[in-house]
Formats: structure tokens, sequence, C-alpha cells
């Protein structure tokens, strides 16, 4: 039973071979979902600029959210909390980008509200609150009423890639790509797909820092464990990432699930849920990694693992504080392993763990040039040149051994370069 | 009754005019103390430089801590606890830089027990435990012994100007200046003097974030008073910096009160002992600040007051928040006010508040450039030209009025620069 400190004692992640991942999958794959972009005007220097996006499923659908704990949110936040609080039904979403309608006043709930009842218009959707409102951009300016009018008039909803890519692009803000996955299973021997589209700019968008996500599935969910698995597969992902510190005033989850895949309603007693969570949260992780991917500034792609923790909880909190501070941060954009910073950012993680028996690794357990640098506490020699050989890479994983339970979590975020603050310096106008 | 929404609602702060700050005050000032410091050689490429500090107390003097609450804490900072705990006493404190001796297992513990040792049998203290033992300097290596002992020998104790400044100089690792203060008042008509040295780096520096501080008086105190007197001064001084999000292995804060003065021990029933807490807060404050200023890679220092809070602790929590946000650091080091951010922040900080009637402010009262920037929640219009003025100074104050209590609370950053990464990217060796 002797076991190097340095290796993990959990056992491997399982995943289902029934979940397939959709290579060219979109918002709109799933059945009975239509999309667009349109170029809406909120930006005047980019005219041509698609900036405003439409959603829409055929039937109405059950929904779920999760919204930015920030207490100074925006209007178009506490408008579609509100409007799900009601049925915890969704059949369309409005969203545009160039403005965050955050920090607003009452003219901005005024707008949010008038933005779900031209919505209701235009798709005659049964009620105003079957309409979700979001917005992302600049905080403190309104919405203009006559652009996103103007704006919706040129939406043509449309159910194949080209109009999900319009979708997706319409909710970018300063992203430099669209992030898009998709993943099908079966459930009750029916083909059920979700989809799902984000944008976000990691922590590094001097205005814009929300964080979107827009979920669609045709599987039939009941809606209060809908609720239960999208804050539990983003509490896995999208929670996971890096956001400086700083949840932004705008952010949003939101998963819709019309049910036209057929399947008898998914709640706890179905057989396959953890088959259909596990989708779920394979399919957040995807767009969470995206977004820390188009980091702008980030030079690294880093992963922290912390295994053999007390609780999921206090390994996540360490895994987050790590890729969170900035200590370890510039020290990644140094290609600097400075293991230190990591164990102190692990003590000051807030978790209720012991440091006693901290082990620290560079490199995944299949890598032959993987390194321990600490082990149980005891600072170990290594190779400076494997080190820097690994930390060269776009892609670094460091996994953090607790040696004290059996719960694991990870982490992501990137580094902190030179281009960071540039980008982040740059006046709003 | 009528006010403006901008404006303050709480009562200045009332500056006892009985404490006078003392312009060439140091660590010995007060009676009976002495110190020194010494090359002991921890820094292989700069011999000459002075890096073992000694502090002594002719008479044994109540003692209280307050040191990090990072998990993963170095071997000194446990060592020097315990001692703590069983009498309340010191009388000598000696500190080295160059190692943290943090992250370095049973080992470190070990050499900080012997440094107690060493330095009883030099100065010849009744105890062990009223010997003080610091560290500072690279995470995961152990001091030296031989080193610690001949630089030991070298030590020649002085209550001058000079000897202080050699012990103030040798607790820096890479601090550009000395850090100084020192504070007289009168108790029962005797003179109580109060001085203070400390190191520390802000969040700027790679391996040796460390933050020490040293303060001794002659006034009398009771022990667990001057432990709450310690606490709250710290909490209103050292506590509001921000320090990067990550406390380190090593933070430590020591008072030594060796009753000198002659003063009715002071406790709560002391009708001074408010005058005493004023200076020791006050003189904690200007050690913080002078942390900040030398902050390597900032190029401004930033106060942000936070005013009608329901609670200072609310108001310390958003103005920390608001300090140590990395959004707000670049902005600042931008010039650019982005107002967004600052209430991105507040609402972010964990603080039981409303943000329905947020204020920004930019300026001091007193200050006729002084800008309104948010008025209980509404944008103002206003000129950027006087915005870019007031920022473009060394030295920013921002004012957050939550309208809803009398409390209030301050905290100092600096910006987060492009030196700041250059400097953290950089290797350890």
């Amino acid at each position: 039973m002797s076991q190097s400190a340095c290796q993990p004692t959990r056992q491997p992640i399982h995943h289902s071979p029934a979940i397939r991942h959709l290579k060219d999958g979109h918002i709109c794959s799933p059945q009975g979902f239509s999309a667009d972009g349109a170029a809406a005007g909120f930006r005047p220097a980019k005219p041509e600029c698609l900036d405003l996006a439409v959603l829409y499923s055929q039937q109405t659908a059950h929904a779920a959210g999760v919204f930015t704990r920030n207490l100074f949110c925006a209007a178009p936040v506490t408008v579609t909390r509100d409007s799900l609080h009601k049925e915890s039904k969704l059949q369309a979403l409005l969203c545009n980008s160039g403005q965050a309608n955050a920090g607003t006043g009452e003219e901005g709930l005024k707008i949010s509200l008038w933005k779900q009842q031209i919505l209701q218009q235009k798709l005659r959707l049964g009620q105003p609150h079957y309409a979700a409102v979001m917005s992302t951009g600049v905080i403190g300016v309104l919405p203009d009423k006559d652009k996103i009018a103007a704006g919706l008039e040129k939406i043509k909803l449309g159910s194949d890639a080209h109009s999900a890519r319009r979708f997706s692009q319409a909710i970018l803000t300063t992203d430099t790509c669209t992030k898009t996955s998709a993943y099908r299973l079966e459930i009750d021997g029916k083909p059920v797909t979700l989809a799902g589209s984000a944008k976000g700019s990691g922590m590094i968008h001097p205005n814009m820092a929300t964080m979107l996500a827009f979920i669609t599935t045709d599987a039939s969910v009941e809606p209060l464990f809908l609720q239960e698995l999208l804050r539990s597969s983003v509490e896995r992902s999208f929670n996971r990432i890096s956001v400086d510190g700083d949840t932004s005033t705008n952010d949003t989850v939101l998963i819709l699930a019309n049910g036209l895949a057929g399947n008898r309603e998914i709640n706890r007693n179905h057989p396959d849920w953890k088959d259909f969570r596990q989708a779920l949260e394979m399919l957040c992780q995807d767009l969470a990694k995206a977004i820390i991917r188009d980091g702008e500034g980030a030079t690294k792609f880093i992963e922290v693992e912390v295994i053999s923790a007390p609780t999921e909880q206090d390994a996540a909190l360490c895994a987050r504080h790590v890729v969170s501070s900035n200590l370890f941060k510039t020290a990644m954009y140094g290609e600097d392993i400075n293991w230190g910073r990591i164990a102190c950012a692990v003590g000051n993680s807030g978790a209720k763990i012991s440091t006693e028996r901290l082990s620290i690794t560079l490199g995944r357990e299949d890598d032959p040039d993987a390194i321990c640098v600490l082990d149980s506490n005891n600072p170990r020699s290594f190779s400076e040149e494997t080190a820097a050989r690994l930390l060269s890479r776009p892609e670094i994983y460091i996994r953090i051994n607790l040696h004290q339970g059996l719960s694991h979590a990870n982490a992501w975020g990137n580094d902190l370069s030179l281009d960071y603050v540039k980008i982040n310096a740059h006046k709003r106008s």
C-alpha cells in the first residue's frame, strides 16, 4: 500500500459513453429552436456589427436561470429573474450587446419591461414574462428603444447553422470568437440534444466583463429539477473559472427545455437523470473553458485540480483561490513554478482543511515530464529545466493533493500578463 | 434639511490634540528599548546587506500579537504565537530577512525554537519564550544556523537613531525604504511614547510578500487589554490595505509595552484609554500607508472611504473590495474614473447593504475640483477634463456614500501597473 504522496487517491471520473459531442452542433440543434442576430447599431463605430440576438422555442419551455450575486445588478437581471419566478417558463429571449443597462435606475427597469412587451408582440407569446431579456456592455448607459425596435424588424428566425451563428455573434462584446458546444444522448430510447452559446471575456475586458450563457435542450425536464441541475452544473463550470474576484452586474446562465424530444419528464426518479446532468455539466464546462481561452491578454490556459479534499466545496475553494491569485497568475506568465505562491493561496482559500500534508505536482499523471515540487509539505528538488519546459506550454496543469479525503474539484484560469494591464487601463471612450 | 446625496452625513473624525507626532521618532524612542541590525549574509549577492535584526527591552514587557490567518503559516509564526500564549510577555525579538522559514516542516520549527534559545543566552532572558522570532523572505528555504549565530555576534544594541535605523533596515526585503513612525501623548501626567517599524511590499513582491510591524511603547498596559487594542488598531490599518487577496505565510504585528513611562496601568477603566488607542491606531495607519506607498510598480496611492454604512464592518468590506479589485486598479493606472467598476466591486463585497442609493465622488470634500459621478444611483454628467486632472495626481481619493447608516471606513491601495506584472513575473532566482 506504499504510495508516493504526490499520487492521487481518487478514482478517475467515468464519462458515460452514451453522451456524444456534436462537432457542428449549435444553439438550434435541439428540436424546435430558432434564432437570429441583427445589427441594431449600438456601436456607432461599427454599424454593421451584429448586436441584437433573439432565440425562440416553438413550444413554451420549462426554464431555469442562475444570476449574478452582485447586489448592484442590472435591470434586465432583475426583470428576467422576476419573470422566471412566476411560472418557470420561457419561450423567447432578447439580448442586446453594447449597453449593459446596469446602474440605470428606474429607467433601466422600464426599458427591460418594454423589451419583454415588444418581443411578446413580435413573437405572439402568451405572456410578456415568457420573454427573457438580457443586456451586456457599458455600465451606466441606457439601451436605445428605437434601435432595439428597428433591429428587431431585421430579425429572421431560422434553425440552421447560419442563423445560430448570427445569434452567437450578436451576444458578443469584446470576445474574439463565438463560444458554442452541443451534446446528444439517449433518454427513454429518444435522442435528446443539449446546446449552448456563451459570451464572456474572462476577467479581461474593461466595461464588458459580463458572462452570459444560453442553453437549449429538447429534453423534457421537471422545472424545479431543471433549476437544481442547472445550479449544480454552473457550480462545476462557470463558478470554477477565475473572474478576477468580481462577479459582473449582468452575469446570467439560462436554460430552456422545450420537451420536444418526447422523453418521459426527467426528475430525480427517472433512471437516466444522472446522464442528463453529466451532459449538461460537460456542456457548461466547454463554454466556461472557452471563455477562459478567449481571455484577451492571456498567454496560458491553466487548470488547477485539488484532490483528496474533505469536501468538494473545500476542494473548489482551494482550486479557485489559486487560479485567482495575482501572484500565482503573474508567476505563470513568467513561466516560474514558484510553489510558495500556490501553498500560500491554498492556505488563504477559506477552505476548512489542514495544510500539513500538502503536495503539489506540475503536469498530468500520464505526462512523463510531470514533477512533484512539494511532497507532504517537504520541498522536493526537481529539474528546473523540466519545470521550464512544462511551463512554456500554452496549457498548464497543476495538481494539489491535500491527503485528507476523497473529494476533488477543478478550476480554470489564465495568467496575468502585461497585455491584461494594457487592455484594462484603456479609457472607456 | 435638503442635502445633496453626494455629501457625507458623518461627523469629521476628532483627533485628540494631546497626541503629538514625533518627526524624528524611531523604534527606540520609548524608554528602555534598544536595537540593532547586522549583516548575517543571507543574501549571497549582497553580503554587506543588513539582514538580522534584534530588539530588546530592559524590562520584560507586556506583549500582544496579531498573526497571519493563512493556514499554511511559517514556523516562526507558530513558535511566537505559542510563546505569547504562555505569559503574554516578551523582552526581545530576533528577525532575519532573506528566508521566510515557511513550508519547511519540522526542521523549520526546530530552527525557530533554537533561535529563541540563542537569543535567551545572548541577552540573558528569564525564559526562551520571552524572545519573539520572525523570518521573512523566500518560502521553502531554511535559515542557516551558523549565519544566524555569526550575525548575532555582530549585534551591538543601542537606543540612538542610528541603532534604530539599522534595525529598521535589517527587517526589509525588497522594500525601497524603511517605514517608521512615532507618537507621544500624556497619560496620568506622564509622557508616553509609541513607536513602530514595519516592512512590507504591499502586494507587490514575488517571494517576499510578508508584512511585519514591530511596535514599542513605554506605556503600562494590562496585557489582555493590550491585545484588544492591538487587534482593533490592526483592523483599522493593516487590514485596510490591499494585499492582493493573499495574506502571506508570515504576516505579524507585535507590540511590546514595558511600562517604563510610569503611568497607571491602562485598562478599560482608565480615563485616558481612548487616547492611547487613538495614538496606536494612528501609528498603525502610518505604517500601513507607508507599505502602500512603497509598492513597487505602483504609480498611485489610492484612498477609498465608504460613509453612511450600516456598520463599520460593512463599510470596511466595501472599501477593501474596491481597492483590491484588479479592474478598479487597472482603471486607476489608466487614469480613468470608470465608476461602473467601483459600483460592481461594492456590489460584490459581501457587505450586507443596499446599493439603491449609491453615490460616488472623486476628490475630497474640501477640494474645489471634487466631482460626483454617481448620485443615488443616477449617473451624473461631469467634466472629463476635471476627472482627468484629479486622476493624474499621485494621490487619489474616492468617497462612496451608501446613505444607510452612520458608520464609515477607509481603505488604502495602489494601482495595478505594467511594472507590477513585470516585477512579479520575474523568476525566483
